[in-house]
Parts: structure tokens; C-alpha cells; sequence
């Protein structure tokens, strides 16, 4: 397996495109499409929040159909708490791509983000459509990145090759949220974070769906950046068979192994994602080893990965890592607090539920001022263990949320 | 009933103290005493984090006596993941009590707040306590409710009477905790918010429990400042029974009528502390109405609360009402989003899951420029509801959090 600077068009038979319809008041990109030459299969994952923007439901709808070739996405507006209208919006834009596509309105996706409850610019989209179709290209892998991007200071994408069998398979991504994260998706079920993924390999609808599930639950669903779940968050992937590797039918090895691939494009895409949280300045991963369950492990370190006043401290430099005691403590999973040990970096702070006496301050003040900040929680009580990064918390985050709508 | 401005020594028989010990760097009182001239029945609730300090250990175990005479508090250390010593100092601190005031160490209780993994400079705590006894007057509530502040820029203390029958009733209360605010504190099991209560009403100890339990659930259950919650969240209640009313033994209109009574005592105290939240600059009311079951309501008006997008909005008076609608879809309780109505003070910006048009943005704006901010959702699907309190979020809680330490 290979990681390369590609983006969501590396894949073979991909088109991608970006253009300013005028949504954003920025005047920046805010309208994209991405588009397989070839019918490809499709899975997704959505929020699980119980406002659910139009285009999640249109596209869930939409995703019953047996193949796809498109999405479309923009980046400025939500188009949620919009009710019927919303609704009849979103499956229009689906028309509208259909239409200058050839397809029918069922093969079309659609994600949006950006502010809630306010109605689509339905004709500022309609009017940017030709320019769009007109404009899809292989090379435009990294326009469609930059056109999807809404409070994001850096575009995010990738691609990872892996040899299914002798022939070499991948699959690129591209992504965008820094607020607004705390995404908790289920497959056609649940972030406004946004990912679309594409892959040449050849496999089937119904494994690309376990495989996309397997993928998010370690990385997408393992990130914060404020604790707040969006109503649009969407991940979605496209599967056109380019590659022509024997088709991933069954959960066998080649199974493993794309699904393997799969979990690196989107754990590197999620780590991209916390790394330009709004306001940060510094990146955390929290490590929980040693659980009873995998799923206790998951819910500790995504609660300490929420904890404002951790993100405050670390913000500051200041070690204070009874706040990652007191985030874990608080996470409802059952443990001994007696057995857990806490390292900040490599260096022990709770060793059996006791503060170790003699922690040298210098050195873990140190550890904190560093851009990258490892804390580990070790519950010694199993052998489950799960990872959730995170950003610092900084004055910047309020001044970005504290004047978004106006 | 009456709210007036006395204290925790209001009620008869009530005696407390506040001394500088110097376990605060600041040099401010750090160490409190509140002490009944009689034996009293006492309940309390703690925190439910599974890292438990100390003190709320020692405290849990004293409970179980039938009678208690004294709480002494200090604010400069939580005594948490301080492991057998911390449990040993905590109870040397009610022997040393004791010890001064003829009492059994299980007559005393003890509460904690400050940094956590720090051992407690028991030698500064021994030294003080003769001076924090011989203080020992009725005069010095508002001492004791000096002594237990940490960050709070502002006492917090209240009494209230009520007739039980023809007598009159005092409930006086004194309460801190400003930040690592998020407390689900159950009796005898469960935020750092401490609040010590005082009543000379006649009750028998499983009533007052009961009491407090429904007091509890709908004030300081119900604020948030951050969402995180602490591992030393205590709140205690003393009753001497030197009013003389006749001794309520069950529920009816007597243990209603001090029941409603002590909800004015809890509610007022909680509003008090999300109205001083580290950096506060709002005070914000979230009132969720129409739910299946008050389970719900509370649910959603608490993670509405704990929205850092919501509350960096209303830091800068945006009212950028769609973070309301996400947070609630994302609390995890079943509702018809198509039902659901938000209102921003009395102005309607959702109605029935659809944004309203022609929304009066310059209204809206107006409302959250105001020092209280009310938010109402109407979930239209039945009876029960819920109010929850917090403060919006500024860059002065990121200023305050993130050199705690340090």
C-alpha cells in the first residue's frame, strides 16, 4: 500500500470540477461535482442527527438506485430546516446535474453545507451548472477539494494505491469541516463534515457499503472539533471497476485488504480534518488501551477528546491532565479508576489511579508546547484500545463562531 | 414562601466560618466550615464521574451515620487521583474537625474543589483549622460563601422561608463553580459545583434525601458551563429541626411545600452559577416544551446547552438560530423534526421543522443583544418539559482555562 499526493480524480475514469456560483458572500468557490466516466456503485454514510438536511435525504433516497456517476455538492448554504422546499431544492439539483449529464435524476448525489435555514439560491445554481458540467477534468481533482471547503484554511485530499490481487486498485478522497465536527455517521444512516471517495476497484455495492462502514467508524467517527454534530454531514464513495481486478464480492482477503486501504484514505483525511480544526493550533490524538470493549475504548477517548477545558489547557501549554481523568471518568463507561494509568506523551502522570509523585513539570510543559500532542489513557483492564484526535481549544474558535451568520 | 437575601446561617442553629489557610496562591479564603449547633440529618448527592475524589468518597461513607454536625470545604484542591493518600487526608480533615468540635469523624463531611493530582498541603489545612472553629458565628455566611468561591467572580448565597403549617420554615444555601461545570450528581452517588444547604426544618433524613433528589434534578442538573463534568461535585443539606415543625416522615402537602421550597433554594443557586460561567458575558435560558416524556425535555434543553457553535453565537449576538435546531436533532431522543417550532425570545424562527420567512433579522439580533437570552423549542408531541441554563461562550473562558495550572 502506497500513500501519493493524489486527489479524488487519481482513480482511473474520475472527472471532477469546482466553480463560484456566488453562494459564499466570500466570493470563493463554493459549487463542485464530481463524476465517474463509467456507472459506478455507491455507498454512503450520513449524520445521525434528527434534523437531517435535504440533500441527506434526497441522496439516502437516491442511494437505492444500483448505480451512480455523480455528485454534486455546495458549500455555502445547508439547505436544512427547509422543509418541503428544501426538499424539492435539493432533488432539483440532482435533476439539473442529471440533465446536463445524461443520467437520471436517481444516479445524481447531492451534500451541501454551510448555514442553516436559509433558502437554496436556486437560480445562482442553476445559472452556474452549464459551467460546471463544461468544466469536469482529471486534473480538477484539487479544484473540486478547494470548492467544497467552508470555514477550512488548507484543502484536504489524498489517494492510497494497494494491490488487490496483481493489479493495483485506488482510491482517492477528498474532504472539508473544521466546525461544526463531531460527526457520528451509520451508512445510509449519519457529520457537516463532508467526504466523497473514489475508487477504481471493482466490488460490489453491498461490500463497498461494509467496507465504507468499517472505514468511518475509526476515522470520521473518531474526530471533534467542537462536540457539535451537524444536521448535513455526509460520506460517500463511488466504485467504478476501472481497474479490473477480479470483483471484492465476499469479506475475504482482497476484502481485507481494500478495506485496509480504504481505512488509511480516511483516517489520514479525518487527522486533516482535526489538524485544521477552526482556531488550532496544536493537533491531539488520544490513545485508550487497554478495555474491556472496543467500544468503551472508542467512547473515552472521543469524551477527552471533547473536553473544552483539556482543549483549553493544551490551547495554554499548561499540562493539567486531571482534566483528561476527569473527561474519562465522565464518559459513562464502566472501569476501575484505580488501575488507570495516564501518559502525556511517553511521560506517566497517573500511574494506579494515583498523580506520580515528582512529575517533572518542565518536562511535561514541554510536551505541550510542541504542535503534536500525544496523551495515552491505559485502563489496563482488557485488550480493546481505540485512538480520537482532536484539536486545541483557542480564542480564535469564538471569534470565528461568534460572527458567522451576520 | 418567601426568597430573601440571607445565607447558609439564615435557619436556626447554623453557625459557619471562612479562613485563608493559604492553599490558594491568590492569598484569597480558601478553607470553609458550616457547622449546626444540634445534630442534624444530612443527604447529599455527588458527582457520577468514575474517577471520584477523595472527599466525596470519605463523604459517601460518613453519610451512612443517622446525624452530622459540621461540613468543612477547601477551595484550593480538589484531592483527586491522589489515590490512599488522598482518601487519608480527606479523613484526617473530618477527624481534625472532629477532633475541635466534640464530634465523631462521621459526623463530619467533607468537599473539595481546585486542581486535580495535587496532594493537599495538609500542614497549611491543620495549622488553620483552630482559627477557622474559634470563627465559628451565625453572622458568617457570607463568609463561608466567600471561602468556597475558585473562579467565581461573585458569591453565590440565598435563603428562602416557608410556612409548614404554622410554622415558618428557613432554607438557606450557599453555592460555587463557574467552570469544569456539567453536573449529574445523584444522592449518595454524584459536578466542581458545591452548594451546602442549611434548613432548621423537621425531617427525617430519607425525606430530606428525597428532597433533594427532585431539587437537584431540575436546577443544577439542568446548567452547564462547558460540559465538562467534574469528579467533585458534591451538594449537601443539613436539617437541624430547630424551626419545630412537626417532623415531615412522608410525602404529603408538608414534604411538598419544603420540597417546593428547596427547588427555589437549588434553581436560584444554579441560575446564579451559569450567570457567573468563566467569561460570561450572557446569561442564557433554554426552555424545551411539548416532549413525550420530561426525560426528553431534559435531554434536549441540556445538550442544547452545551452547544460551544450555539453559545460562541450568542457571544457575539448572532442569532444564528440553525446550531439550535442541530444540537437538539443531535441529542439523541426520537422526535418529529417536522413538528418542531424555535422561538428566539417571542419571535418565531421555526415553525413546524421549517425555517420561518421573512424572519426579522434585525429583531432577532436585537434579542441577543440583551444580558439574558431566551430560546424555546415546542417539540409539539406532548406535556412534559424542561428548562436548562448556561452562559454563552467568549474568548475569556479560553483566557481562564487555559493558564489554570500553571
Amino acid at each position: 500500500m502506497k500513500i501519493t499526493k493524489g486527489t479524488v480524480t487519481t482513480p482511473k475514469g474520475f472527472l471532477a470540477s469546482g466553480v463560484k456560483a456566488g453562494i459564499k458572500k466570500s466570493g470563493r468557490p463554493d459549487l463542485a461535482l464530481l463524476y465517474s466516466e463509467v456507472p459506478a456503485v455507491a455507498a454512503a454514510a450520513f449524520t445521525t442527527n434528527r434534523f437531517q438536511a435535504s440533500p441527506v435525504k434526497v441522496s439516502k433516497a437516491h442511494l437505492k438506485a444500483k448505480k451512480h456517476q455523480a455528485i454534486i455538492v455546495n458549500s455555502g448554504n445547508a439547505n436544512c430546516a427547509n422543509g418541503r422546499v428544501g426538499d424539492r431544492d435539493a432533488l432539483k439539483m440532482t435533476e439539473s446535474i442529471g440533465m446536463a449529464l445524461s443520467l437520471n435524476k436517481k444516479e445524481v448525489l447531492v451534500a451541501s453545507t454551510g448555514i442553516i435555514g436559509v433558502y437554496m439560491p436556486m437560480e445562482k445554481i442553476e445559472r452556474a451548472i452549464p459551467e460546471l458540467v463544461e468544466g469536469l477534468s482529471e486534473t480538477k481533482g484539487t479544484s473540486f477539494a478547494k470548492a467544497i471547503m467552508t470555514t477550512d484554511t488548507v484543502k484536504k485530499e489524498l489517494a492510497v494505491t494497494v494491490k488487490i490481487g496483481k493489479v493495483t486498485v485506488t482510491i482517492g478522497g477528498a474532504c472539508k469541516g473544521v466546525g461544526m465536527l463531531y460527526p457520528l455517521m451509520k451508512t445510509e444512516k449519519h457529520a457537516t463534515m463532508l467526504c466523497f471517495l473514489a475508487t477504481d476497484a471493482a466490488i460490489t455495492k453491498r461490500m463497498l457499503g461494509a467496507s465504507l462502514e468499517e472505514a468511518i467508524g475509526c476515522s470520521f467517527n473518531m474526530i471533534s472539533v467542537d462536540g457539535d454534530m451537524s444536521t448535513n454531514d455526509s460520506c460517500f464513495i463511488m466504485a467504478n471497476g476501472l481497474a479490473k481486478n477480479r470483483e471484492i464480492a465476499g469479506k475475504g482477503d482482497y476484502y481485507r485488504k481494500f478495506t485496509d486501504a480504504l481505512k488509511v484514505v480516511t483516517s489520514e483525511l479525518a487527522k486533516k480534518l482535526a489538524r485544521d480544526g477552526e482556531g488550532a493550533t496544536k493537533f491531539i490524538e488520544i490513545f485508550v488501551t487497554g478495555a474491556k470493549y472496543e467500544k468503551d475504548a472508542r467512547t473515552i477517548a472521543r469524551k477527552i477528546s471533547t473536553s473544552n477545558l483539556l482543549k483549553c489547557a493544551i490551547c495554554g501549554e499548561d499540562p493539567n491532565w486531571g482534566r483528561i481523568v476527569a473527561a474519562a471518568g465522565s464518559s459513562g463507561v464502566n472501569f476501575d479508576p484505580d488501575k488507570v494509568d495516564v501518559y502525556l506523551g511517553n511521560l506517566k502522570a497517573l500511574s494506579n489511579g494515583m498523580s506520580v509523585k515528582g512529575l517533572d513539570k518542565n518536562k511535561a510543559h514541554k510536551l505541550f508546547t510542541k504542535r503534536d500532542v500525544r496523551i495515552k489513557v491505559d485502563l489496563k483492564s482488557g485488550i480493546h484500545k481505540a485512538t480520537a484526535w482532536t484539536c486545541d481549544f483557542s480564542k480564535e474558535y469564538v471569534a470565528i463562531n461568534s460572527e458567522y451568520s451576520t
